[in-house]
């Protein structure tokens, strides 16, 4: 067991938490896995294509080469000295005649999140996004209730919420802090809950995971539901924002409901492992920032959890105390099909992507998507066929 | 100019059609583009990285290594003889109690129609489709009426439909036919049609592209209107398919509901180009695949046509007598994330691809997408969405 990684997850909490994390309550750690040698796809094909076929390959796999940012020093000096990896990339947006450039920069982040957001500041960033459960173990793998449920808080005024604010006002930046909540207000039950904080530090809102997980380890229907809040958006000072969490990502009409509500970037706060999910992981995302003519920013853990009690898979597979490998690989995607490279699938770190928004219209003046949608048909379809009686379109011969 | 190109072209058509072809009448040739210099991705890849990193770069990228088809000896060496390329894979299925595997070889194709046909039945290919509207060039970049739409012919007796139906007949093959279509039983007006028939030769039915483009030289929606047949689903004797005709592709709700009516394969017949739509090519049908639990086959046109009357594209530029380059890279994307390599971005070739069709319902109760997909929800959202006083779910500070 190395120490150091267990100080990784410990100073992501909220001072308040801390206690919650103690080794004698089903403690979890986090570090690098055995298995996950490649730090990352983007690295590895740099090492080996030679300069002229690179350029082409990204241009297929990434819609061209991402413009790097000049980082200030001191922000490259203290992701050196705090050993995480900083990465800013630029995606830019043709000149208009009657709009300004809208940029803004955002950031993504791998674990240590109070340290790292201290740089992402340096770096000029508007709006920062954690991964999912940022304050906890995702421990859901475990179908233990205790002592996991501790961590769920209220998303108005729990600790973490105060916590973000002060971040927030601090760095003059959109803080989206997705947390396990309690609604008091409802029987202290549950939810998987994004909360929204503006850079004056006031609560914008709330969002809660539409979709919830049945598959592998991902127990989470034991522990919520599926969210009621909708598809809101949030007019902040940078641009409109939505999160679509984790599960929901694999949902088009999820993506979809986010962008008609006029979302021009949507995060994606995740919790996911290789074996179950990484050829997914490039795909869907990207697809939403195509499909919707917007930005998407899917977040990941990175690192391997522990949990104190063994289980079992539903596998066949004897009781086991890991989760699997979550595989970072950060990225954000632009409506016109590029992307950044990934962030390492093995270590923290920091992605900062600046953005010009005139970049949503133009794509959807370019490509038409939302106006050769159809969607009065497919609401009509689509109420057709949740019908319990509803008869497929089926030809035979 | 390229006599053997030409050449590739007219054998394309049935017999019936070849007079349409002549120079005298706006003529397209077909060849090889001078920037196509990377004639696929996945070979560059092979090329340039170590097995080892390789393994892993093919996981993460396509979700595994693809399982080569052994072809047959003798359609290899017809393949090596006429000049096109040929590729077989396959996708496996977990081996279950109740149901036997149910195998089926689809073919996508890159030109010549015929006799890549009569290779692909060599290699016991059960369903064929053919690249969108291929009995003709994609002429709809010269918004000239005349004389490209002496191509459109009755979807039901009309003599593409009769020579498909007899190669239908002769290989045991179904045949995904996608023409320009005139509807003599309204008016004679034009439709983007897909054909489908039954490897007993029985014509099963039509699909009409659903979606149609304004987007760059593809002036489509000049010469016919959003497809009004729905999603219909065709039971073959090999499984259940659907047709999303090219721009489609874009519209999650488009592959959505062809797989809510029963798909289990669905094709994706396209012409797109590569300063348009490449880095969007290999993202959007594999999620498709994902996303709806089902395969997809996207099949591009491959090459550059020529066009004898000079056109605009209304970018500034001067006038022009090439649409750009048909980038080829049809591939076959599994449920499970995973898919083959691309065929050739710049030769004609033959892509065949084994499947087990249990994988769909075997990642359907896996994944559970359609189980926890919330329609009724989103049939209510859209159906408010698309009223002209919709009011957004926006908040504000």
């Amino acid at each position: 067991m190395n120490p150091s990684a267990v100080k990784c997850v410990l100073v992501l909490l909220p001072k308040e938490m801390h206690l919650l994390m103690s080794a004698s309550r089903g403690c979890a750690r986090s570090g690098p896995a055995m298995a996950a040698a490649l730090e990352s796809l983007e690295s590895c094909l740099e090492r080996h294509i030679p300069p002229a076929e690179l350029a082409e390959v990204k241009r297929i796999l990434y819609g061209g080469e991402a413009r790097k940012l000049d980082l200030p020093t001191a922000a490259l000096s203290a992701a050196q000295e705090k050993g995480f990896e900083l990465q800013g990339y630029g995606f830019g947006a043709a000149l208009e005649q009657l709009r300004r450039p809208r940029i803004v920069r955002v950031a993504a982040l791998h674990r240590r999140i109070e340290e790292i957001v201290g740089v992402a500041a340096m770096c000029g960033v508007n709006i920062v996004c954690f991964q999912e459960a940022w304050t906890m173990p995702f421990a859901f793998c475990t179908r233990e209730k205790l002592p996991w449920t501790e961590f769920a808080e209220s998303a108005e005024d729990g600790p973490t919420t105060k916590f973000c604010q002060e971040l927030a006002k601090k760095y003059n930046m959109v803080v989206v802090s997705p947390i396990l909540e309690r609604d008091e207000l409802h029987g202290g039950i549950l939810w998987n809950t994004a909360v929204v904080i503006s850079n004056s530090g006031a609560l914008l809102g709330k969002s809660r995971k539409n979709h919830i997980p049945r598959v592998g380890d991902f127990n989470e229907s034991t522990y919520y539901m599926e969210g009621n809040t909708g598809h809101p958006v949030f007019q902040t000072q940078f641009g409109t924002i939505a999160v679509n969490i984790c599960y929901g990502r694999h949902h088009p009409l999820n993506w979809l409901m986010y962008s008609i509500n006029g979302a021009e970037i949507i995060f994606n706060p995740s919790a996911t492992i290789g074996t179950l999910s990484e050829a997914l992981w490039p795909i869907e995302a990207r697809n939403a920032a195509i499909a919707n003519h917007c930005f998407t920013c899917p977040i990941n853990r990175v690192g391997t959890e522990y949990y104190k009690n063994a289980f079992t898979s539903g596998d066949g597979g004897k009781a086991h105390h890991e989760l699997g490998h979550f595989y970072g690989s950060s990225y954000v995607a632009a409506p016109d099909g590029s992307r950044t490279p990934g962030l390492s699938r093995t270590q923290d770190g920091l992605l900062v992507a600046e953005m010009d928004l005139n970049l949503c219209r133009q794509v959807s003046d370019k490509w038409n998507f939302k106006m050769t949608g159809r969607y009065e048909m497919y609401a009509e379809k689509l109420a057709e066929a949740v019908q319990p009686f509803f008869i497929p379109n089926i030809i035979k011969e």
